[in-house]
Parts: C-alpha cells; structure tokens; sequence
C-alpha cells in the first residue's frame, strides 16, 4: 500500500536550518536547506548544517530539491546538500540568484542544475505536482507549496506574514490557498515563528513614518544598516531619499551584490541619477546624501561595523550624523551590536534603533492572527506546525484546535527526526530517522567539526587544561625525577606556587604508589593520574580543568 | 580651593556593575556597588565585579557606601567591596535585608555596619548631606538622593521609573524632586536605560489585565515564574489568587526568602489562609492552586528549571497547566530559557511568555518622556547620564539640549574611570582613574580571575591546544627521538595522521637547523618551535589553536 512520508530534517523544534522531505513510495522531495548560525556554545563552528545522512542514504530516489525563498536559514545549506548528492534546485529567480552566489563561493556553480520558477508554475517530479503559490515576506519572491501526491494535497506555507499593503503591492495569493482550502488539503505544514505575538503583524510600510521622520529631522548625512536581502525596506529608502532629494550609495559586499541582482531581475526600481558612487560619498553634501551599509549585526569585517570604527575608505561620520539599524538583533549579538552603536555615538552620530516606537523594523512572520486566517482558509485534514522552537509548535497547535469541527483530525507535534507516515487509513507517527546538526568551522565543505573537538573547546573554555608530562626511562622503566605540568586557561600558576608543586607531587605520588604491572600499563597509569589529579585541583581549586597525562618514553 | 570630584567606577558605558565615588577634597562617598552578570565571552566566569582600586588608595577618606535600591547591578558587589575596606553602608530596610542575605553567603554579616534609612530621612557624612528621595521601580524601596555638598546639590536618581500608579500607591516624590529643582542643582546623575523607548514606560499595573485574563481561562495549575525581587508584581499575583480563590505556593529559595523579608516588613501583604505549603500542591484541587517559581532565565538549578525538567519535588506538570514567564529575557539567556519552555510544552502545559501583548511583564526603566520630565523638573547647571552604554547616554545627552535655555551649562557623556571635576569656576573633565573589571570564578571572594587566563581559555574555545614536547638528553643536549605532540579541541587528529606527523616533522626540522647556541636556549627555541609550527598548522587547516611547547630535560 502507497505510503506518504512526511521527514523533517531540520527546524522544527530548533530555530534555523529548515529542511524538510516529503517521500511517496521511491520518491523523495526536498524543502529547503538551510543553515543555523552556530550558538555561542558550539565554540569557534562558523555554521551549522542539518545532518543529510537520510537523503543520502537514499540518494536514487531524491527528484529534486524546492526552495521556498532566498534567506540563509532556507537555502544556506545548499552547497552542501549539492556536495553529496547531485539533484535539481527548484525556486525564483531571486532566491536562485542568491543561491548561486553560495554556490560560486564554493565553486560549485557550474554543476548545479538550477531551475526558474515563478508564481503559478506547477513541476512534476515522480508522484508530486508542485504549484507555487506567491507569499509575503521580509524578502522578495517567497512561495508556499502545495503539492499534489496520489492521497491529497500537502501544502507547505514556507516562512511568510500576510502583508494587506506590500511595497511592490504584489498581494498573498489568499485566493490560491482558497481555493486548495475548499478541494481539500491532506495537511498543511504552516511557519510557526511568530505564534507567540498577539494580533497582525505590522505591514512592511508600517516603517515608512519613521523612516520619514529620521528624513526630515536628519539635517546631515543618514546611514541606514539593514539586511541585504530586505528588498521592500531597501525600495522604500530609494523611494523616500528620491522624494527628498538625496543620493544613495550602497556600501558592503553583500549590499553590493543583493541590491544588484534584485535590480536585474527587475525587483528592485532604482530611479535615473540616485545613486551615489562609494567614492564620491565625502564629496557630496551630506544633507543631500544616504548611505545603506550592509552589517546589522555588529559582524567585524562587515561595511557598518568599520564605519562605525572610522574605518571605511568610502566614509567618515561625523557630528549630526544620522545612523539607523533597521534590523532585529538576532540574540546572542546584542554585545557586537552594542560595541558598534557605542563607536557611532562617540563619533558623535545619532543613533537609532529598531527598538524604538514607531518601528524603523518589522518582523516578516505571521503573528496569531494572521496564522489562523491561513487555517481557516486551508482547512486541513492534518496539521504539523514547522519552524520554531517546541514550545512555539505547540502554541500553534492550540490555535487549530477550533478546526476539529471544520474537518481537522489531527494535529502532530513533530520535532526534527520524527517523521509522519499518512496512508489510505490516514496519519500516524513514523520511525525516527538519523538527524543532527553538522558543525562546519570555516567557510569550505570540508571542516567538519567534530562533537568531540567541540566539547573538548566548551572544556577548555571554561577550566582551560592542565597536562602532566612523565619522562620514563625505557631501559630501567623508572620515571625521571619529578614530573613536569604545563597548564593554561585554568588559574594563574607559576612554577614555584604551592598548587603547582602540590600537583607535582600528587602525580610523582600515583607514580610510586602504583604496582609494576600498572605501571607497565600507560592507559592504566594515565588514567590513575587523570583521577588522582583531578580530585586534587577539584579540592584545592573548585575547578575542573581538562586534565591529559603524557608519558614519554626516552 | 575646594574641588567636587565624580568618580564613575563601573555602569557608565557598560551595562551593570553601577558604582560611583563622590569626592569633596578629603572625604569620598560611594553610590552602590553592583556586579555585572559576565559576557557569554567571559569564559567561565561567574561574576563580575567593579575594580575597586581607587577606593583602596583612598580608604582613610571613604566615609561610607550609600545603596539606592537592592538589584544585582547595585548591590552584588558589596561583599567584595567591604571585604576590601570596612565602611558603614546605607540603605532602606528591604535594600539591607537583601545585602545582608548576600553577607552571610560570605560569612561577613557579622562585621558589617548596615544603617538602615527611610525616604526622606538626612543623612551626613563629612561635607556631604544626604536625604533619601522616594522613587518608583521594578524593585520596592528604592530612592533617589540629593546630595548637598557645599558646591551646592548632586541629584542621583538611581534607576526609576515615573510609575503613576504603582501597587503599592506610594508614589514617586516628584514633589522633592521639585523643590530640588526650584532651589537649584549643580549636577544631575539620571539612569539612561530605557532611552531609546519614546513615550512613557507602562505602569506595573499593565500587567493586570493579561494576569487576569490568563486567570479567567486557565481551568487548571497556573505556575508563574518572575523575579524573586519583583514585590510589585508578586502582590499582584497574590491579590488576583485571593480574588479567584487560589492558594499560593512559593518555590526556589530567592523566592522563600525575599517574600519573607518583603512580608516582614510590612512591603508584602498576604491574605489569610492564602499560603500552601509546597508539599500540599500536588494534594490541592489543580484549578484552586497557583505556583510562584523562581528562575525566570532558565538557570540550571532553579525551581523553574526543574519544574520544567519534571525534577521537582513538590510539584509535577500536567495537560492543561499554565506556565507563565512573567519577565525579561536577558540577553544572553534566550537558549537556556527555550529549551526550559521546550520541556514544559513536552509536558502538555500552556506557556504564556512576556513578549506578547498585552504584557506579562513591563520593564521597571524610564522612557523618553519620563526622562525628559525628571530633566525639567531639576533643572540642573551640569547633566551626567548614567547607567547605560555609551550610545544610550549619548541619546540621554541629547535629550537635555532644550535646557540650555533653562540654565543648563553643559552635559558630559563621561565613561566608567573618566572623572568629572567642579569647582567655583565650573565643571571640567578631570584625570581618568584605574577601573576594571574583576572576574569572579566562583561566588567566593578569593578566586580572582587574571585577564590573561580568560585570554587563553577564548583562544582556547576557538581552536583548542597543540602541545609539542621535545626530550632533551641533559647529558649530550640531543633530542630524543621524534617529539610527541598533544593536542585536544583543535581538530581530530590520531597519532597516525598526515597532519601528526607533518607537525613532529616540523619540529624535528626546527631543532636541526638551528645553532648550538640556539639549541641551549630553551626560551628561544620555544619561541622558533612555536612560530614555525603556528605556520604550518595555519596553513594546513587555516586555524590557529594555542602552541605550547615544553622541553623536557631527561
């Protein structure tokens, strides 16, 4: 009998790296494949990707891979799902446009197989026939995806707010959903990041008046940092700087290529003699310019972050300079972002910042209300809430539970590695399949990082280390006087204090004490002094430094 | 000629540790002594403390510490302070209630000198007459003090906010305030925390509406987690059970103990028959309970978190129950907290956080308006913001501009360890004075952290260690065979590996080609060790772990 098979490898019940597949018999699909900004307990890891064992594993089935839009924590995997197995990339021509930038970093591009779509297209790949239905979103050219399988429609909303006044006036294509609502949705998987926040969601425009008000009061140069990808908030700046006279210039690598590619693509309408040349920042007045700077996140090297330091050839603040984060601080940045606005201050800039009321940010994900218009309007068999942390899965639960009079069976709380199995008898948990979050240190494929590296690195951070070295005579098997240790990060010992000489003896003391035969044994031995040890500095220090014996045989 | 001095020891230009030192020629005030919760970059560091040198060169002169309210950020360092120097401390009961439990955790109670004020009481020390304003903050008991020096009155207004309805309808004594103004102030030292909200903060009577409302539905346990010291909003909880017919327990020792001190003093108002011990909620109706928990940032030990893990004693979370984190996230905290909300979602309960409108918590800080009516109300000749990051005070800085028609001189925008002078000439920026942050292993007074050892445990969290150890033969100074190398957190390597063995290659090169005379010595050769295998490694993985090597005489 036809199994459906819905697999989540990553995002649900973790914020970031979203990946799901869904497998009809021998066929699989793969939604997004994005990646994770590492926590700040995943020491020194630059990026952290889903575990792609599943699809590996089952390699000869994969058609295809469909991205919903073009944020990192949808297609920043990519390059290294593509690395492991070879499949078609389906998506806009925006996202696919960031895509291949990822791609080319890896010099993978001219491989891929990338292939356009738009609003409305439908794919066949084996068993599913996908439409793309157009969403709004902080970035341009979002899709949800309803996707037909031989037992009913899956429709998958990917990450979207219901904007009633987008800036391109390109409207949620409620009716699609609609209509899918009114046939019949097996199950819908639906964005759960914002289920905590009562009410709508502000429309994207809901920044313009502030936006409007920092123009008007700003009497010198204004420096906007946003996201490179936040096209609506990039045309609404070329739009008001226009309307008020001044010339933009877009500084930062990433600003550079996004806004360049959106503007090919005829996303992004730059108005005849707007823009400013970097270089001809300083020369213009600066009531008459405005400079967008990619680095919203305090990121050391990035455009904003060496403005702020007086560090960018194009640029220099100055007194009654206007600077503007128009970004959420994504936790765990707070301090970089900090030290930067510091830096701006004391160049003597004004600063404004998202947190302030009216906003000059807005959030791109559906708040409760918004979310339960797309129930209403999907009316699903099924329902499994996606992207977002446990908790937030299981609040968007609660919110379909009117639905159970509306024909919905039942709602599933899945996290990563669950997977969901539906059948001619319907739905019900499935196996747990191989997941986990691959950790990567530097930009390239290949750095895998080890979890053991990266416990060893949360060890050393914390008691730093301390190595005993025993010098052993390989003739008379005897060690050679009293045992060196080296240690760092763990207190500040000189040769001579009383730990250390403490720590010298307590070894040279398991070295006598031990029998020939251990002694013999060196894993027996480093693992008599390790223990001696590590009860001896726990006592004397209340520390727990990493504690690695070496025996040298000379 | 006499000379006022304002020496900022810690909070101006940070965030936490808030400490300041008046000097009036040979007698110095302090104005609380707070702790800092350390930067996740801070590796295993507990706490934070102020650097308290240039209270030590002076402590003939120090005359006493003045507390203005009993937060961490104002009172955490006093133990450390006095264990320094032994100085008579000020403060209002519940201030010194709060101190004193910190104390005997330092078995220091016994030799303190606590002199317990109320608001408007005068106090004297030296040229400095202090009288205790009333003002209004997420903490009870806070105050303000007017400083009267013989160069005329200091305003330090603590942290506030302008509750215009407080619980405990005592309001803020905008009246003192006032008269303060009228007669004249020379400095103004205002908390700049919440400078960038506009308008004003909520009163913490807007958590009403959204308690009650979380009352009127829940049909079964309500567990409410806040800060223990958040007497306010604890009132609110406990008119609202009583109103509903609820019984309250308190779990988590903070908790046990601030609601005893508060209660004890007559700040805390329990109705009869109100309280359930926490061995009786499991044995109580669940709809007829209400749980008060302490551990709103998801610390690993405390009542939430094991309540949330299923681990506590007297408490097991059910379907249905309601979980509310009725505070601030502290940046920082946003995991921990997650995964404590994940578990408790796991476990079928409700999870209502304070992100969502209407709040479940409001912050106890200043907005806009409220800043700018403290201003007006003073009036002072010179303007120092305080508390907060360089670019928050700055904002504060320019939010006083309009009172230079009013008599305002200037604002300085001074940061910790910049001292601020005045004398009959005026004010001037004066000499920077030592400051610093001393890092705290553990909550004892000893253990002292040196920069350089959290230097090395960062640089170890990154990339880990690299060990070579090189056996020298004492007698022909040879080396002995191949050196080992060790190493833990950089990347897996066995013994056998390419990478192994190419860095004991390296190494074995560097002593051949090196003089005799290099080769006797040792600091020099570690160093060339050091630097050519640094070489090596950074280019073969592109990272560079900490080198260290040791030469051992056998």
């Amino acid at each position: 009998m036809s199994l459906l098979k819905v697999v989540p490898l990553g995002g649900l019940g973790e914020f970031g790296m979203n990946c799901l597949a869904l497998q009809y018999d021998d066929d699989i699909i793969v939604i997004d494949a994005g990646m994770m900004f590492p926590e700040a307990e995943l020491l020194g890891v630059d990026i952290v990707t889903p575990d792609f064992t599943f699809l590996e594993e089952n390699q000869e089935k994969v058609r295809g891979l469909i991205l919903t839009h073009g944020h990192e924590d949808h297609i920043g995997a990519v390059p290294f799902l593509l690395s492991q197995i070879g499949i078609p990339v389906y998506g806009t021509a925006f996202t696919l446009a960031l895509v291949e930038r990822r791609l080319e970093e890896h010099e993978m591009l001219a491989e891929a197989d990338l292939r356009r779509v738009k609003p409305g297209d439908r794919v066949e790949l084996g068993p599913f026939k996908i439409e793309f239905i157009h969403v709004t979103h902080s970035i341009v050219s979002c899709v949800a995806l309803a996707i037909t399988t031989p037992l009913g429609v899956v429709l998958h909303t990917g990450d979207f707010k219901v904007d009633p006044t987008p800036t391109d006036n390109i409207l949620f294509d409620l009716h699609s959903l609609a209509e899918y609502g009114k046939r019949g949705v097996l199950l819908l998987l639906s964005d759960s990041t914002n289920v905590d926040r009562a009410g709508y969601t502000p429309s994207e425009r809901a920044v313009q008046p502030r936006l409007q008000e920092i123009f008007n009061r700003a009497e010198r140069r204004i420096v906007i940092s946003c996201f490179s990808s936040s096209i609506h908030r990039l045309q609404q700046i070329l739009d008001l700087s226009a309307e008020m006279g001044r010339k933009v210039a877009f500084l930062g690598r990433s600003m550079l290529s996004c806004t360049e590619i959106a503007h090919n693509l005829g996303l992004l309408t730059i108005h005849d003699n707007l823009l400013l040349r970097p270089q001809d920042i300083m020369s213009t007045p600066p009531s008459k310019t405005v400079v967008v700077a990619s680095g919203t996140q305090g990121e050391p090297m990035s455009a904003m972050s060496r403005i702020a330091v007086d560090n960018h050839k194009n640029i220099s603040l100055e007194r009654g300079d206007t600077v503007v984060l128009s970004a959420r601080q994504i936790p765990g940045n707070e301090r970089p972002i900090s030290r930067m606005l510091n830096h701006v201050a004391k160049r003597g800039a004004d600063v404004v910042v998202g947190a302030m009321n009216p906003p000059v940010h807005v959030s791109g994900h559906a708040s409760a209300e918004e979310l339960k218009l797309v129930l209403n309007l999907v009316r699903p068999r099924y329902f499994v809430p996606i992207h977002g942390e446990y908790w937030q899965m299981s609040k968007h639960a609660a919110l379909a539970s009117h639905l159970h009079s509306q024909g919905l069976e039942e709602t599933y709380v899945l996290e990563t590695g669950q997977t969901l199995e539906i059948d001619h008898h319907g739905a019900r948990r499935g196996e747990r399949v191989t997941v986990g979050r691959i950790c990567i240190d530097s930009g390239t494929i290949d750095e895998v990082v080890e979890d053991m590296v990266i416990r060893d690195r949360r060890h050393l951070s914390e008691d730093g280390f301390v190595i005993p070295i025993i010098a052993i005579d390989k003739h008379t098997g005897k060690s050679e006087g009293l045992p060196e240790i080296v240690s760092r990060g763990f207190v500040s010992l000189d040769e001579t204090s009383e730990l250390m000489q403490g720590a010298r003896q307590i070894v040279a003391r398991t070295l006598e004490v031990s029998s020939e035969e251990e002694r013999t044994d060196w894993g027996v031995m480093q693992e008599k002094i390790r223990a001696d040890l590590k009860r001896y500095l726990n006592k004397q220090t209340q520390r727990r430094p990493l504690i690695m014996p070496v025996i040298l045989e000379v």
